[in-house]
């Protein structure tokens, strides 16, 4: 059919004609099939033979054959690559086969968007896995992610793929929650500002970024998954929002809606914050795809919806425009509200707007368009291990040390679950953990080196595991404080195993109930640090543990997260001292009674220990983490003394470099609010920036804060900066503040909204 | 000058005027001090010597005379028993003087209002210490609330005590708050029936009932007391305000305000609630009290207001009408603000017209008025133990049970912090243990016996306490194994040192990290397991623990929470079978992975164990409690198949005692919604009966359940009941339900308001 010419009447097959008379005109020739279909999925993951094999759930339909169910076109072709361990070519190649065989299969000859998960890269065998996303927030550098999603959007777009799930921008609000480890931390600013590189980089390979989880899920009542929100509106629009309106501004073009219910209503069906938020408010343009299942859920879980036409009509109603991952409420259930004239085609119609615009803008309906793939298919190549070994090395947090670190010439003995297993290195959404959860004989495709193989590179080392990550014998601890005593120093590396669904410690499903270390890793240090040896601590895991009750008797904590393929290298690197570690905590480390759920954005009066037992102190709280070079602040200071709410202020912090290594420092700026019409947390980031300093060096940071930065939610609900004084406490921590500036915000209050300016200007010549 | 004869201008004095033109009369001719003096309290507690002294805080102003304090008048007198272990004829001799001397000193005469601490019983020396309010909502038996309060509400009218602050009607969020001991428990139906029969009781001897805290307090985040309180409009609406709504129909007359903020504001400054929500809708016309402290906590501690003047004038416009304890921001902070011009006197009058009205109701400006105490003032007589020893034997709750229980001539081993010591009998709002905080040394000047005193009245018993509640040796825990060896039966006693900020395990103040017994009672517990020994557990604490680890291998498990002086008897009868346990658990115990926030209210998906590895599934779920004489249910049913919007449907439940002891049963139905605008709790209580079953007896429990009663908070934020289906769950626990009845809600939906029905109609001949 795409072979037919245009004529003047057909205006969707002009490319020089407007998106919106090509969509309007494409949409008035299509029947109710042909539009349902463009807006559900279809899981049709490579099956072995490399022939696109549709894949069901239990939340999806019978099972039909792939031609039946695009027979009227399809609007999404779900996890092409990411389901099963595919060659790159062939997969490429089949999906390429796919697309030819939709267009020719169905009348208007409309390809499929591909979607692939890429949190941490390509979820795709042999594709390279990039640090976590708490990595990215402990780098404190946006360049680098916005760099790592641009190389690995670019191999996305060359495979055929056209849409990625990620970043996830929920902000960490519960350390038990087992997603902590897919956020980029705790703070909203934080989250926002490399959520937002993310998206640029993402973007400007020509793949479609998707926010998600739009929006509280992180929020869930005692970090359960799916477990319902309690969060009034100023929390949801202070906290949960900011980082999804600053990577919708950054030109995400897609949105994936939250699982869980806020205050009982489920995101899913929520039209307040996906059509009156989202849209009218934010003036996002693009698609909104339902989670996993989650417009069933409405039916089967939530109990908002009598059925699976009702669940259809409710998410569609709220704005959700396609349903992922496959075909079910939004097919035949939806078609028969529609025929029984139940549910109005209006519905139907707006989300086939937005769908078909989209396909458009990305030229698929363009006469040129053709799924063939691109010759270069190298998913993990020099360049791209390059850029995931700097991303790992500029986030590795070191804790605390009392000089044992960096480790010259010493006799290891090297110890944990986690220092020998190349799992170690990722979290649950990295192709190779997330695929062996169903194919656990899968290859990884990559060489993931892991601790020990890096520390052997250059030390004298003695291994013994101590216990796995769960269960273990006391025989084997045994064996570990006996290798433990042939050293000078223990690097002891402990953490979670990722997983799925009860299939791990941490990740997707695998929450916590507490948060000690999981399984007997806390004996086994214990055990360790029993020996009188030195202990240095390498934390490979998900989320912040409870390390309290051990802190003050190690010599040194270092914290990985997951650092990804290159991951070892980096972490060898840091404790050999070959490079001098600049992370800095996204989430706070709980103290002993820091119970969950804690963030540092406490008020001041939830931050009061005179009226608890329970200290919220964390023990190393946001924004932590040492040099072995740490730069002396020479200067901080304001231009002014007065600050218009609608004006600059300008602040300049001076660093020096007094070592003879090069090193790095976060300066990190916090609001303190005294007064205000609401209780505000005792401290709140609101800018960031790392500066490296040669040998030697001195530079001056200079920071232009925009007064939206002291904006928040008043009592009527409405975005105001205040006048009135305010704080600037300017510091290497969110406990270690060095100077504060005090601030009188003149002028009238004022209203900000959507627009409003995010982030300081940063100069640091 | 009550001496002064009436003249016919003088409105206020006449007893048969309008209280409404009494109290205009009034205001009008009082000065701004006068005023102002109303409004307060004042903290004088009686000294050693008999006389009234003021009693001085970090947060109130520099100690002044109290003469001077007084000399425009004082609104309140706060805490004169509650403060030292005073005898109460000198301290009723005292406060009569006192009042005396305020209606003398100051130009119109008015006496103060005396307020005291009364949640388990007038907390003063020698007053009977009752069971708990977890007790209270264990016996499922509001009657017996009604009885009690109104019992120790006749005591404290005799000693001239005008107000008490309670009930506590906070709902249970999490069990890890250390004022879990202080609520009625988990669920808002029955902490609202209780409640409000708690208030009947105490505003039937005059006095007037205070219902706190108004409102939010229990969902404080992390169960960290004061800390900020994460919920929306609907959980607010149909968890935290039913029992407000509950106790403010049954009468109450007085309400104090949460510490905590609401999603950002304080409940002191929050107008929304103390005005448009409580005065508005609700029609309260009764006094505001501020919670201790809480006024100056705008400033201080909230960041909402900029001094003590503006701290005043936002709580005064909210709505708060009194400052508790002492004179503080609504002392010459206020009357500078009013003399500057900066705050609306009006502002004072609103408040000053409703302090004034209720000082008129009591009589006290009447001409008749004599603060004479009365002559009999034996705070703790057979009645009132009679009382005490009623309700702790219908709340003891047996949690589980191998056939070990009753004991019968069985040699004991007594085992425990808790077994022998009589403040385990009580929570941090007794008396004896709240004064105690601050004078160590006070006798507790009644006779408390420990669970060991009542064992040992009747059976071979053999004690080693094993360990304190905090700390201990392992030389005690071995002794205690050693004891337990010795007997037939080990009954080991465990729980909590209820206290007061940091001093206790449990009570304000003393949250928990987590659900572990405190201290090293878990190891003595295995210890005493590890003999090999039947083991009986009872535990005597302010929160429900994790028993998951033990429960298995329990030969027994009763929960007496704090059963009050008596309540050693009432355990020891239920051990050894002279009283058959009827309790019911108000709060659910934690199973291994039920991590808090958790209650039995959960949603659907909250529930749903295949998303997360931790199983939120509680070890004793609410409702659940066992007898030794199991009643047979021997029909459940319903008249109706339809259920009318605006009608009541009728169920019936035919119990009987098949066996040849007295026994009771509670019959407990629970509201499932399948469908709904918003995500329900899977069950929820709605009603619930106590029936007491002679041997061979059957009884008929019938429920008339209103519509009403199937109401929630839907999207548009108004409560409404829905037509379409419902179920109603009826059976002996929130898990074990016995019959489900399907209903057809019909007609259209119906908004419902605070004058809806609120409990079922039970009718059991």
């Amino acid at each position: 059919m795409t072979t037919e010419a245009t004529t003047p009447d057909e205006v969707w097959r002009n490319p020089h004609a407007p998106v919106a008379d090509r969509v309007r005109d494409l949409v008035a020739r299509m029947t109710p099939q042909e539009k349902l279909a463009q807006l559900q999925g279809i899981w049709a993951g490579i099956d072995a033979g490399g022939e696109m094999a549709p894949h069901q759930h239990e939340f999806a339909v019978a099972p039909r054959d792939f031609d039946e169910l695009t027979k009227h076109g399809i609007g999404q072709l779900t996890r092409v690559f990411g389901t099963r361990p595919i060659d790159p070519e062939v997969g490429a190649r089949t999906l390429a086969r796919t697309q030819r065989q939709i267009v020719e299969a169905s009348r208007f000859g409309i390809p499929a968007l591909a979607h692939e998960e890429c949190l941490t890269g390509l979820a795709a065998w042999q594709a390279t896995v990039y640090p976590s996303p708490l990595c990215w927030g402990a780098s404190f550098e946006p360049d680098l992610v916005r760099r790592m999603a641009a190389k690995f959007g670019d191999s996305m777009r060359r495979l055929g793929i056209h849409q990625g799930l990620a970043p996830v921008l929920d902000v960490t609000r519960d350390l038990r929650w087992g997603r902590v480890e897919e956020t980029i931390g705790e703070d909203p600013h934080l989250v926002g500002v490399v959520g937002a590189a993310y998206v640029e980089g993402l973007e400007s390979a020509g793949v479609v970024s998707t926010l998600k989880h739009f929006a509280g899920y992180s929020a869930s009542r005692a970090g359960r998954n799916h477990a319902p929100v309690s969060i009034g509106p100023r929390e949801f629009a202070d906290v949960i929002l900011p980082p999804f309106e600053m990577a919708l501004r950054a030109g995400a073009r897609s949105v994936m809606n939250s699982y869980a219910d806020n205050d009982g209503v489920p995101a899913a069906a929520d039209s307040a914050l996906l059509t009156d938020r989202l849209r009218d408010e934010y003036g996002f343009t693009g698609t909104l795809v339902s989670d996993y299942f989650s417009v069933a859920f409405l039916h089967k879980l939530h109990g908002v919806a009598a059925g699976r036409e009702e669940a259809a009509e409710l998410a569609l109603a709220a704005g959700i425009d396609v349903e992922l991952p496959t075909v079910d409420c939004f097919g035949d259930p939806l078609l028969e509200g529609l025929e029984a004239g139940r549910i109005d085609m209006a519905l139907v119609d707006r989300a086939l707007t937005r769908v078909l615009a989209q396909k458009f803008e990305l030229g698929l309906l363009d006469p040129g368009y053709s799924p063939a793939p691109s010759a270069d298919l190298d998913l993990d190549d020099d360049e791209s291990r390059a850029l995931a070994r700097e991303i790992a090395e500029r986030s590795v947090v070191l804790l605390q040390n009392d000089g044992v670190l960096p480790l010259a010439g010493k006799r290891l003995a090297v110890i944990g679950p986690r220092a020998d297993e190349p799992g170690a290195m990722m979290g649950c959404y990295s192709f190779p953990l997330h695929v062996g959860v169903h194919h656990p004989d899968a290859e990884m495709g990559i060489d993931v080196p892991t601790v020990l193989d890096a520390l052997r590179a250059e030390h004298d080392v003695v291994f013994a595991q101590g216990c796995p990550v769960l269960g273990g014998t006391d025989e084997e601890i045994a064996e570990a404080v006996e290798a433990a005593r042939q050293a000078d120093v223990c690097v002891v590396v402990l953490g979670d195993l990722a997983g799925l669904f009860g299939k791990g410690t941490s990740g997707e499903g695998c929450d916590a109930a507490d948060l000690k270390l999981p399984g007997r890793q806390e004996e086994l240090l214990e055990a360790v640090l029993g020996t009188g040896m030195p202990v240095v601590l390498v934390l490979l895991s998900g989320r912040p543990y409870d390390l309290s009750r051990q802190a003050d008797r190690l010599a040194a904590v270092v914290c990985g997260f997951y650092p990804g393929e290159e991951g070892a290298a980096a972490l060898a690197g840091v404790l050999s001292g070959r490079v001098n570690p600049s992370g800095r905590l996204p989430v706070s480390f709980p103290g002993a009674g820091s119970s969950q759920p804690s963030t540092y954005l406490s008020a001041q009066l939830g931050a009061r220990t005179e009226v608890s037992t329970v200290d919220p102190t964390a023990l190393y709280p946001f924004g932590h983490g040492l040099s072995y070079a740490p730069a002396t602040w020479v200067a901080v200071g304001s231009e002014e003394r007065e600050w218009p709410t609608d004006g600059v202020c300008r602040v300049h912090v001076v660093v020096r470099n007094e070592s003879d290594v090069v090193t790095s420092e976060v300066v990190q700026i916090y609001l303190h609010d005294p007064v205000a019409e609401v209780a505000r947390p005792v401290r709140q980031l609101i800018g960031a920036v790392k500066v490296d300093l040669e040998p030697g060096q001195t530079r001056t940071v200079s920071a232009a804060l925009h007064a939206d930065l002291t904006s928040y939610t008043g009592r009527a609900g409405q975005r105001q900066v205040d006048p009135g004084d305010v704080e600037l406490h300017v510091g290497t921590s969110s406990a270690n503040i060095h100077t504060r500036l005090r601030l009188s915000m003149t002028g009238p209050r004022r209203a900000v909204g959507f627009d409003r300016v995010l982030t300081p200007v940063f100069d640091t010549p």
